[in-house]
């Protein structure tokens, strides 16, 4: 009874390549969850019977997440502006990779996603277009959406909406990365107050590392862009990056050039590509920390690290110590779905770091800081950590 | 490895109803159509390997229909005005429509739908919306929005957009109205040219099914609403009526009221909701055709209907002659996606038409004028049909 899409003649110049082979038709499809054999069951699931659900919700909007697919459903939302490190690619290029990101929603957090690749980079239009999708979803992952942009959009959508917002460029990043730093600290005998940290990149990413980092209780940290340390006597910031340079270097005094600030410092974490010379590399401090996480060239190649760091991670999958954001979003709107919040908080965020850090902490050794993608207690340990934190935080509906 | 999402508590208070039973956690899901067993796997789906079909797209934009699921999905567009017999119950509450619509389109077409219920009912920003989600999907169908602003958003989409964009209410309904009516014509022995015909109801449905009739021969047809029949004399007329009024009773140079133009009429067909009194039914001819499509109470009952005439049909399940929008869009998505249409004309509406009249032909009697819905050949005839019109109207891409 049930007909089948042909598969699509792939075009002959593509065939053999096993990443083109595999991406044909695409990756994803919508399955059926109810029977749909004869005409009593589309009296069931579709007219009339469906009138009935229609009519409960109408009277009481809160069954919508009871009786419909909204509530265990996200949507994958970005303009092409800042794909991979490919960059402003647009909405339709953008799609294999907003794909990629609703299967691994599906594989590791049982979460159903929808890519929405916007025709559109205006903030105000996105804005709108989201807000008027809304009520199609239970909430809304922001991806690859570039900055300083996508801060006033998730900003805005927070404030507007009542469910989960999150730009996992930013936060997703953050989570496994603060995972990531615990366990570095452990191995190497410092704590967080007393360790200093330096982050070159100031867009999405940096600056939400530098957020959780001082959420986590890292004190000492400076944020470096192109032009050098995140100060307030720089003229040229952002607001966003104005406000993380009250928090950062405003607080330490310190300043100069990424070579500069380098000298002595502990931790590294690189989140805008580019290369650091191993000669600036070398003046960092003893058992020093690195992370490069541009891909797929780290700022800092392992085997240069190396020879300078007792701790060492990539945001690649062939070295150890993987910093993949796939260790973070599934679960943490697994979580966030389980108890149906209304948001994300902080505290949501620090919880699954730590629940992250928790699941290697008795075996943890230089080249192994944080889990493996396809270590099957992932997912549930970030999720029931992050619906804790929810109820904590007051944002649980459930 | 894969993580399910729990199902949801279901209220008690409606624990037991088989409709509420079979809503809970919503009718469809998403599913993986790759492996994600290890970092091979991982590699090709997502990064790094996903950045070649990214740029093999940025170069040749056509490439997305090809590497990603765009070219199967359609999304089911509504603001939430015009749902079933319910009226304008917001967007959460038509969300059980609309994946109940969803899934009749993978079952019976094989296609990818996702329902999108939009927070604005304002014409503009549904134009805006759905304009700025197309490169997401395949096609628009748009679905429960109210007249007349289905015309002009429908009109403005399909101006914009090189995708098919496809009212269901008003196409879908007419498509199997036509096959109905020409097995009714065959079964009583007449020619849709001489053919006298009322339409009552002036709404998507009324209007879309006026329209095809006309394409398909129909010459002396009468459009009614409220205040009788659609005539340029009339000075209350929306531009959608009054351009319908000047192809139909301003050529027969017929008025009055529904009671007044059903005398004599061959065949009536109800789109309006209301009930026609008997005593009005019993002045049309001879061996009349009589559809009351509104649910669930037809504008003639099919017990009062039969006693006046010889072909009899309903919008409902539970009598013979189910005129059923499913026996028509999921097969016209269907055909329209496999030859990749930019749009969905005229003669694909017909050419699915003439499909379905055409399954029944060598069986046909007075009730059975149309397939089952679960007649396995439905779909795969109404696609191979509209593929078919697609590649003759010169709108298919391959």
């Amino acid at each position: 009874m049930s007909v089948t899409a042909p598969t699509p003649d792939e075009p002959a110049s593509r065939s053999g390549s096993p990443v083109f082979d595999l991406h044909v038709g695409g990756k994803m499809a919508i399955t059926c969850t109810v029977s749909l054999k004869d005409r009593d069951d589309l009296s069931l699931a579709y007219t009339p019977g469906v009138a009935l659900v229609c009519e409960a919700i109408a009277a009481e909007p809160a069954l919508v997440d009871d009786y419909t697919w909204v509530a265990n459903t996200v949507a994958i939302v970005t303009d092409g502006t800042a794909v991979l490190g490919l960059g402003d690619i647009g909405p339709a290029a953008a799609m294999p990779v907003m794909e990629g990101k609703a299967v691994l929603f599906k594989q590791f957090g049982g979460v159903d996603a929808i890519p929405i690749c916007l025709d559109t980079t205006d903030t105000d239009e996105i804005v709108e277009t989201v807000a008027r999708l809304a009520p199609s979803f239970g909430g809304i992952n922001l991806e690859d959406i570039s900055a300083p942009r996508c801060f006033e959009i998730e900003q805005r959508l927070k404030e507007r909406l009542s469910i989960p917002v999150f730009h996992d460029d930013q936060h997703g990043t953050a989570v496994v990365a603060l995972a990531a730093l615990q366990g570095a600290l452990a191995l190497t005998g410092r704590v967080a107050a007393t360790t200093r940290v330096v982050i070159s990149g100031a867009g999405a990413a940096g600056v939400a590392v530098a957020r959780i980092l001082l959420a986590a209780g890292v004190r000492d940290l400076a944020v470096v862009d192109r032009r050098g340390v995140l100060s307030s006597r720089r003229h040229d910031l952002t607001p966003v990056k104005r406000a993380l340079a009250v928090d950062t270097a405003d607080v330490t005094g310190r300043s100069g050039t990424l070579a500069e600030i380098l000298v002595g410092a502990d931790v590294f974490i690189g989140v805008s590509g580019g290369t650091i010379a191993e000669e600036v590399v070398a003046t960092m401090a003893d058992d020093a920390i690195i992370f490069g996480l541009a891909n797929p060239n780290p700022e800092v190649h392992p085997d240069v690290a190396h020879r300078h760091a007792s701790v060492v991670a990539t945001g690649r999958s062939d070295f150890p110590n993987q910093i993949n954001n796939v260790l973070a979003f599934p679960g943490i709107f697994r979580g966030a779905f389980d108890v149906r919040a209304t948001s994300i908080t902080e505290g949501m965020k620090l919880a699954a770091a730590q629940a992250l850090a928790g699941l290697v902490e008795t075996e943890i050794r230089p080249d192994y800081i944080v889990p493996s993608p396809f270590d099957p207690r992932v997912g549930p340990a970030v999720a029931t950590a992050v619906a804790h934190a929810a109820r904590q935080d007051g944002v649980a509906r459930r």
